[in-house]
């Protein structure tokens, strides 16, 4: 699917026909506080640079479930918000370093995966014309020569290999004065980005070959629990419970007790939760790969024997994660289910933030998968539904489920997230 | 014309018609640099918190002709682009006094004016939506308590007679932690404003009792010369000439000879300037009052003569401003024509900016003007055509004179002459 394909579909306005919903309206209640304690949490730890989040949207309960620092799917979002993110690469770069005119991109090593390359060329569309010098340099040992990728858009992207003098990087005439990662370094901090002076974003300490997402939740759960205080409702309806578990093998069975206690543990933790809310739904668990991403390492559960009687196929899928990298520690996260579809296809939203902003979002849409499962699979055989509005316009005249009152709810808990990220990358900057 | 009305009419492209530009040209392909040295003006000297400019599009020729930073056109803005200015007002409100939460705007005194508290409603609906408590402190002296005014949009106003407790001002039960001018002060600084311990913004001395358009345009030419060393291009392409006289009086003929010896000898120079670009139109003048707005004062002539012979009803037409004032510092500036027309009707691009950012425009159409006239007449008698795109996302794959490129070079203009608004309110502080 390139992203000239999302303009075919129309936009996604059936899903958000919710019954009108608690949480959705005291957002919209308290929108100027909200926003007001955003601006203090950035003041005390200013966002990762960019970002995306995966939400879950069960009508009763709306949380993230993942927050990408190294996002991928800028193709995706609707080029009517283009501007947006523009303005607010503007903003964000400038503050974060005045006076810097030259970006390096460092992407991942993929080589052949053109929705990755749409991405890219659209992150350095946006750079550029935020009015920066941006140039893609390649960690790829293969690539000895600047390489041209004509795309499906019609754009074209260039890889120049990365080169490094002294202690700065590079491409071929062209002096960084800023290393904008969006490789996750799943496998490691490859030797030549260490100690280089020009400054990096992310730092490469939040790469998931040392990030967990276990981390990311213990400041999220902190980051909910205050905001539901400010804004008085239960952390629960913005919150996935969850549980960690160091020393696993699937493949050696090792580490299963541990996680079968934890997953009674949280089943039932849940199922008092539906009592209390009146769910009848049947509450499920999703096990992950706490180093993961990219989809891999994932699998829901109905119940805690189900880790007993795994089968070979789902122990060898849970036993290592992106980049071959065996899976060791694993995260046992609230299932939380999705309530939206789109012609009869499970959507979960997915929202993008430049910095402090969110500058647009996307449904993943997955005919083939059911409402409790993990909708971002390897290969991404997704198909991506650009938000027809923005997320920063609240109407409080309308409907709290008005569509552009629900994706600034939607806005709003991605920012609780990337408040969490910012406390992780406060966290690895001092250490 | 309600802010409706706007929707009802196709968005303006013809205008965008004209042959490639050599100035358009020069401005993408130096797009990079430009935006470089743009920030680098905002590190030295902030801009203004929001403003508007009123361009004039020659074909050879793009330049501001008046700079406003009390803007009241806000509802003429595409409503598309609200988020773009709620992004806006969020960066740059954030920036300016980090922490606050509740702003008070000081609207002009009209009292019957439905389409200035259309504007005045989006502003505060925009300062909302950026997370802000917003409260309207009218100075009207026959205010005495709350006023609400339903307005053709559907949306509500409330006018709030304006306190002032010690050095504080605010409205009933709300204490301001900064207050935002929308009151140009024509009639000068009213003494509740004297000496208020709140941020004030714009500085008050901004106001039309002490601000004078030749100031501007002696910064802007300065300004000019930079930029256009720059991006290698004469000056006079994006620079209206402009004289001064003092101490004029229309209507006892006072300051004549001042007038006629400016006037003759900028529009020799005029001409000279149109015989180097092989023009042949006839140069034509403005003559404002230096210290007028509201399309107050202002006419067009094309010989120096016709000064000479003024009839009674132009010579009073010229010799009071806004409020009432008489008119005795006199602008006399370079005519430029405009060939942008949209059904028959001459049309002025107008360009919106929030701090640094530009979030939208419109054109003032006027069916019964000609191509060097004012069409920001007393009344607002002028059709606003929203900008159909925005105004940051020039595409160098496009041809200049495409319409989102178009408007990246209106946005370039038009923040050329916010440095210029930016040089003059340093100059006020620091007085």
């Amino acid at each position: 699917m390139t992203s000239h394909a999302l303009f075919q579909v129309p936009h996604l306005l059936t899903a958000s026909n919710e019954p009108l919903r608690e949480l959705e309206k005291r957002i919209l209640e308290h929108q100027v506080k909200i926003e007001a304690w955003l601006r203090q949490q950035w003041r005390m730890m200013p966002p990762p640079l960019y970002s995306s989040v995966d939400l879950r949207n069960a009508s009763f309960k709306l949380t993230p479930i993942d927050t990408n620092l190294f996002s991928a799917g800028f193709n995706n979002l609707n080029a009517d918000f283009m501007p947006l993110a523009i303005q607010a690469a503007q903003a964000e770069f400038e503050h974060i370093m005045p006076g810097c005119l030259r970006i390096l991109i460092i992407p991942e090593n993929h080589t052949r995966n053109l929705l990755y390359f749409e991405s890219l060329a659209t992150l350095q569309d946006i750079l550029q014309k935020a009015g920066f010098s941006v140039r893609i340099g390649s960690l790829q040992e293969a690539l000895v020569a600047e390489q041209e990728i004509n795309l499906p858009s019609g754009k074209t992207l260039i890889l120049a290999p990365v080169q490094r003098i002294g202690n700065r990087i590079g491409v071929k005439d062209f002096d960084a004065c800023f290393i904008l990662l969006n490789n996750d370094l799943s496998s490691g901090v490859p030797e030549i980005l260490n100690d280089i002076e020009q400054p990096i974003f992310p730092p490469p300490a939040l790469g998931w070959s040392t990030r967990l997402k276990s981390n990311h939740f213990h400041h999220y759960n902190a980051v909910a629990s205050e905001f539901a205080k400010l804004i008085n409702i239960d952390p629960w309806l913005i919150n996935p419970m969850y549980r960690q578990c160091d020393h696993v093998n699937f493949l050696k069975r090792e580490g299963e007790e541990c996680l079968i206690a934890h997953a009674d543990e949280l089943l039932k933790a849940i199922q008092a939760k539906y009592q209390e809310y009146g769910i009848t739904q049947k509450p499920f668990l999703v096990i992950k790969a706490d180093a993961g991403t990219y989809g891999m390492g994932v699998m829901s559960i109905y119940s805690a024997d189900e880790l007993r009687q795994l089968n070979r196929k789902r122990r060898t899928h849970m036993s290592t994660a992106k980049g071959n990298r065996p899976i060791t520690q694993v995260l046992i996260q609230e299932g939380v289910y999705t309530v939206e579809t789109w012609q009869g296809a499970v959507a979960e939203p997915v929202v993008y933030m430049i910095g402090r902003y969110v500058v647009g979002g996307f449904y993943r849409l997955h005919a083939e998968r059911s409402s409790s499962e993990n909708l971002n699979s390897p290969g991404m055989q997704f198909a991506p539904l650009a938000f027809a509005t923005n997320c920063n316009s609240p109407e409080k005249c309308a409907e709290p489920d008005h569509c552009t009152n629900r994706f600034y709810a939607y806005g709003v808990i991605a920012r609780l997230a990337l408040v969490a990220a910012a406390r992780e990358q406060h966290e690895v900057k001092n250490k």
